[in-house]
């Protein structure tokens, strides 16, 4: 039987931190998960995720030769492989995290942030295959960014770069957990629109579907949901998103002058809700140069596996 | 006698166009110009420029080999060598120049934009040596940017990245002559402080040294003047444009995370009284992981030459 190259992608979040064995053409073969919330102690949280790793190994049927583990997690840091102060983990501070792991594994581990991980993985498996720049947005709980220049992600002298949801668009604005005001965040994601529609709530005197829900539980899903069925207040929510969003990428734009831009992620699966306003705001907001250049496109790698491909990726991509 | 490698830099303004022979530690061993205004065809401008260049080499007492024609120019694009749409030049639309003027020199020429080609001049000669990751900011008549990623100018998919001066900072603030309003160059620029001081001219009841000048002629450098004798409105204009720059850089250090951002040109040679507000207001708006690692520098390579020094690094980093 054949050996096969194939990298473990690690989708580390701040509930569940989920795993892939990768091959080369972006197939998943095997998979498995932990709770990361679970783990009050970095150690306990490293071993057993590398034995459930090591179980679902054991099920895999192939020859394979582990090249190496990538590892996307919220504030990643590439250069040093570590985690550092990550607000949704448990662990504070700056951890080593691919260090650790690494002589745990015995394995090449290479880690950044989970946008930048996303944006190696379209640039790998999807639709930015032939580009070499281009911006890939996440939309989720916050609002991450990868940026590729010339064909390699951006991550400035510090590995830190690619911050684009904590580019202040609007002086003196929403309270960011940044701990700072205005954050591309707070108003483009999937707790931003949720904030918008409230303050639509609160400035309306229409009726809205909205008003039945918890404040608690009011998601970007029962915006979408009431915006489809024609409530005004859930459109307006995803048109004011789509104008903060657009105006906030014609200025990207004019920082790197990208190919494309890719939405990935919960709120990016709005279709054109939230596609068609951003589009529209970002294109009258462009300087002339830029003009009907820029594609505004969905990830084409939405699903369960995408940021474990995106992760599995870094392995093929930087570590030769 | 030995022969030197030599590059021609060429800087090319709407009103002058400065040239020079330099070598590859950056000495200047001759030089010269014309002006740019008085040729209504492109092909009579480019005649006289090379004819002037001949001349000029004619003086040299060194055996010299050309390396190569290095050339900044507004709205100049690095993949194309094309001028495109440059407001200040006499000629409009799309200028085939680096090809126009190979023909006629016979040599390898690139062109970039004035600000890219002070960043590379930067990153050969001057203050940003040992970086590689650095963006360089021209306070002139507007304000350009030159994106430094990886060792890298950033020129985009299009060659148009780094156009910072035209980020929107203030929704619907002052028109822009791109035809767009609120961009940073409005703003930040020595246009922009002048536009400020009339501003608050408007609002402020206090005698001013500068009412004494008419408004047409009111520049920069009388605005510099009234600060340093201590004049409140000229003071405060620095102090505004320090706070709308700063507050922008935050905001770029968020997309490249550079190690320096350096100020090139006339108003940046304001020194304290331009870089004290900015470095305030740019530290207070960092997110927190890039406090206090960021550091603002002037160009260190202010002077006559600067900008055709830029344009000949061009040759050396760009030729090979």
């Amino acid at each position: 039987m054949k050996t096969r190259e194939i990298a473990i992608g690690i989708d580390m979040g701040g509930t569940n931190t989920v795993f892939g064995f990768v091959n080369k053409r972006g197939k998943c073969i095997a998979q498995g998960s932990i709770r990361t919330e679970q783990y009050e102690e970095l150690n306990d949280f490293l071993k057993a995720l590398w034995e459930r790793i090591e179980e679902v190994r054991l099920e895999i049927k192939q020859n394979i030769h582990i090249k190496g583990i990538g590892i996307g997690a919220p504030n990643g840091n590439f250069y040093n492989g570590t985690i550092e102060f990550a607000p949704n983990l448990n662990w504070k501070g700056i951890i080593p995290f691919a260090k650790e792991f690494k002589k745990l594994s015995k394995l090449p581990v290479v880690l950044t942030n989970d946008a930048n991980a996303a944006a190696l993985g379209e640039m790998m498996y999807g639709g930015a295959k032939r580009m070499k720049d281009f911006i890939l947005i996440t939309l989720g709980t916050g609002l991450g960014s990868g940026i590729v220049v010339n064909g390699n992600v951006l991550y400035g002298h510090d590995g830190f770069a690619g911050e684009i949801g904590h580019v202040i668009v609007v002086p003196n604005g929403r309270k960011c957990g940044c701990g700072r005001k205005g954050c591309l965040e707070t108003y483009a994601s999937a707790t931003g629109i949720k904030r918008t529609a409230l303050n639509l709530l609160s400035e309306s005197d229409e009726e809205s579907m909205l008003s039945g829900h918890t404040i608690r539980s009011l998601s970007a899903k029962m915006i979408d949901a009431a915006a489809i069925k024609g409530d005004k207040v859930a459109m307006d929510s995803f048109e004011y998103t789509g104008k903060i969003l657009g105006e906030a990428l014609a200025n990207s734009i004019a920082y790197t002058s990208p190919k494309a831009i890719f939405l990935f992620g919960g709120l990016a699966q709005a279709g054109k809700l939230i596609f068609k306003p951003t589009k529209k705001y970002m294109e009258r907001s462009l300087l002339h140069v830029y003009k009907k250049k820029v594609k505004l496109l969905p990830s084409s790698l939405e699903g369960a596996h995408a940021a474990v491909l995106g992760a599995s990726a870094l392995v093929w991509k930087e570590i030769s």
